[in-house]
């Protein structure tokens, strides 16, 4: 449970699969199933993932990793002569090495709040284009991305989401999400967002597997059936359909199984909150207030080199020559006695 | 073992994986580790496969499937203005739904013999580019793409791939060879060539894990260090690089421990060759002599018909209103119960 | 109207412009007119194609070449999942450089007759691309290209036309039609399709300008007004829109008034066939029975060399060590005088 | 010389060419030459502007147009991982309709300086991007793009220039330069920067001739010889190579003869420091400080919409609701007369 004999707090990805889903994998693995994702695994995770977004209508899909979901759902979307918005911290933008412009698309960005976008920012870019005289030459606004939980770890408030999404909907601009930490967002007692109002207020989201439990894998919902023709085609096309397709099914199935998505949730962000609560009482410094698992410190870099003799953090950004900000984030496979072991060396 | 109560034949990606890659993924489930294949146990498989090819200097990165890696390749390898040689009958030509013309480039097909290319046909091709003054007006044949075994379940000789170099080293072409199926080659007794060999006579070539016994994923081995600068870059932007890259290297460490590969390429043939010999013994017709794990058969409409009721084949192609050509797969996880099942239908 | 002192029979596009064209570039040249396509000129030129293709809602635009038109239109046309069904020997599969494949779209090619494609041809792909189970893995073919006249110079009947736009039009395929050197075509006495026939059975076309008397130039016919939403961006992001759209608009203003584009083909048409009676009188072989203004023979290589001494001609290719095939090309530039001075020299 | 009745100052592409460029087409207009500019006159003016630049070892040739042109050698010298840096405000950036993205690339915007790009941002965001420890996961900055004049019609000092490509060449990082209006750079007494500098400090750069009195094209530089190997090809693959080479070919030898380029310039700098010089005793407040064609107004609305019933001029962004940034340019066409009346409006 971690790197040497440090503690390990770097990512929630530095672990395998939610023992329960190589469990299932194990009983299952000598069936025969069809292949490309068409076996009764997948359709049965489709089936109770529909179930929980109540979105009786929706596809559901599986991808491997979440560049590759963005890339290939924006792609899917836009037409050529449009561009995706996002915030400029969006994940898209800075840290997909270009794979939204592989796919000939623009990342269209607006400053974050604290993370977010905001509805009033969006109807500010869509109305600017509208009543550009030149807009013919320039990319047009054509779907509109979203993180929840952000880069910055933080949430949209059910209120941010349901204005973000009349703005989308006044102007025909499907809007989608990236859930690559869903269940660390839903897990949250700040979260007034759920599945449902993501299948209510979303043309197209996805619920995180790689960083939530699975050994990989990312689960598209589209609410309205059918919404992007010939969509199989397209993913083949962008070397994103596997072969065994049911090895996502499986672990979907396994995720949506007696509520094992929201527990995961619930194990990494209760061992956030001890460790924000002990940070506080020490007196420690955020960088940014964020209610998930992700967790930024802004350190002394002294301090921060001291610490980190024996805890595995991640290095987020130094903002000047003596501070650093660092991040620790927890998971599923978090144990009480590591978060212990942390507060320790706090 | 089987859809329903069928005997299942229809491919070689229809169950999960080797029990002991399983094995393996349970043993170090809740070890952290670096993410990105940067981990320790993806850098030992690396070594295993330099190892196993002789090739002390090669990269070894993994893919999570074969449409994936070819596409990946062939962008990193080729120019813009460049395109891909392939056997008309090359999987990328025309069973990847356009992933590499995703990537911008042409697949220039030339007949196949069994599903192989000729040397001849590329030197000709290639001079007769040469030679053809509007050839600036053209695209550039840029790389030669072969698999091995072929989409026939065809192999090339040794002698054939030593020409096939030879062809493209005298005009600086990079050769690359999909091995998708290579644990059903190197496991013929027909095959005489090695992985040694490919490293000699291939400037890169993958080892399939999706269809030779893993969850997912291809070992992509480049002999000559450093062969495509900034190839993690372009991985990513392909939506390629899965977070979790460990659980790749660990399939590929126990492939590649104890001769697990060439165990799982034996277990298939041996099922193949006995099949083969009752096909034969019953007047069968063969409508491709291939000698890997896939045998194709020439029937009767009706006979198929009858045959279908018990037995999952795989629908290859109809030459004509009475006859159709259905596709026997063997894999690892062929049992010997299986066959004998599947001769008794025969 | 020569190189250096050979008589030039090498293309369509050696000498500049009709010298009424530039007589109208010259008069209009210090008016100040809207960039970008939006003049009155580029107007009027539309207004005159819609009435000469008795097409009242289309839509009409110029773009400065053939390769970026085609490149465009097909790119327009398809979606990201979709190819382009073309003869082998359609200008788009060989002497684009790879234009299309740039764009992301497969060139799904069929043998040609005579450099044509055939309706049953198109409808028995179309077929077996539906009833292939494995289709989803395909590329889907998304529309036709034809041209008229053919890289071969022949020219599809109507009653061929209309065929293939049948087999178009049951399956909701666009039709799309490179006029590129449509002048010669519709000058043939052999030719019986019509620019209202164009209109009437092709999605969209282009009437070639560059090789039929322009500087540079083609129009662009839709006959369904916005059959391509977003055109004008798409043109844009193709680099292909003209700050001075005026230009082309008053190439095509001049090019359809008076009957200057039928006068254009008409002397091409005569020069190629007094050419070819001579050719035909003095025992020459024609290696394609092409009517256009483009005639290919068959020359021993040693009569080739001799003549090549006084005339320029093009190279088409070499069957055989001991022959070659030669191309003349007249245009609306060749004089009587020339042609009697070839003739002599046969 | 107007629209309608109305004063024209929109922009400087709003006439045909200068007279001596038609004088050359209609004199060169029947002969005939080799096309894709392999002509005489291509290489005549590829001759005179290697004189020009200072550049005996210089490849030169034509493209139709700046987006084209920018497009083109964007994609021609990245590799497919990298991006272009570019100020917020270039013309790549905004108002391109997406062409870089459409070619797989991102353009990686720094915050303008009077609508230039500092060296010292340039360094920054090369130094963060080497030393960021997650760079491969993030589009590598691949070349730098600037524009002289730049969209808001400042200039770079020779110094500024030096600074940036000594940038560039410390990190083996390209510099291409956008010269779309450059004979407007080149004529103000203000410039330091000559076409011998640009060749000397850019790795590539273009001419513009659309906006500087030609009909059409721009005139592409590259110091050193064959410095993108199998451009030719790419060129095509854009669609932008035209067969009537000859037409740009012309142009340009035109404009690269007695001067004509530089008097072109003299013409519209002349001009605009008459209006500029009435403008500033008549009280009139400058949006920009720009000295080249472009002058940029800020107008009480009511003021503006008074004006605009007489002089037609280019709309360029709206600050607050009581005033309106509008754009007079003037050009190579601009007469004595037309600044005479414009300054009587005043």
């Amino acid at each position: 449970m971690s790197f040497g004999n440090k503690l390990g707090f770097t990512s929630d990805y530095m672990e395998g699969a939610h023992p329960k889903i190589l469990e299932n994998l194990l009983k299952t693995n000598l069936e025969q199933t069809a292949g490309y994702g068409l076996d009764e695994y997948s359709l049965r995770a489709g089936e109770k993932i529909r179930k929980a977004c109540n979105a009786p209508e929706a596809d559901v899909f599986f991808i491997s990793g979440g560049t590759q979901t963005n890339a290939l759902m924006i792609d899917s979307i836009l037409r050529p002569y449009q561009g995706v918005i996002s915030a400029d911290t969006g994940h898209i933008s800075g840290h997909e090495a270009g794979a939204i412009e592989f796919g000939g698309h623009k990342v269209l960005t607006l400053p974050h709040h604290n993370g977010k976008l905001q509805a009033e920012d969006i109807r500010h870019l869509l109305e600017t284009y509208e009543q550009d005289a030149n807009h013919d030459h320039m990319v047009m606004p054509g779907m509109v991305y979203l993180s929840h939980p952000t880069e910055y770890g933080t949430l949209y408030s059910l209120k941010e989401l349901q204005e973000i999404s009349a703005v989308c909907r006044s102007r025909n601009i499907p809007l989608y999400l990236d859930g690559a930490r869903l269940a660390y967002a839903l897990a949250c007692p700040e979260n007034d967002v759920t599945l449902p109002d993501l299948a209510t207020y979303c043309d197209a989201f996805y619920i995180g597997g790689t960083k939530c439990g699975a050994l990989y894998g990312e689960a598209v919902v589209m609410p309205k059936h059918d919404y992007i023709p010939h969509l199989f085609t397209m993913i083949k096309q962008h070397g994103a359909l596997l072969a065994k397709g049911r090895i996502a099914g499986i672990q979907f199935d396994t995720l949506f199984t007696d509520g094992l998505y929201d527990a995961i949730g619930k194990v990494a962000i209760d061992a956030a909150n001890r460790i924000r609560k002990a940070l506080t009482e020490k007196g420690y410094t955020f960088a940014i207030a964020s209610p998930t698992n992700q967790i930024f410190i802004l350190f002394d870099q002294e301090k921060a080199d001291a610490l980190c003799e024996k805890v595995e953090m991640g290095f987020w950004e130094k903002p000047d020559a003596d501070h650093v900000v660092m991040r620790i984030a927890t998971s599923w496979a978090t144990t009480d006695a590591a978060v212990d072991a942390l507060i320790d060396c706090l």
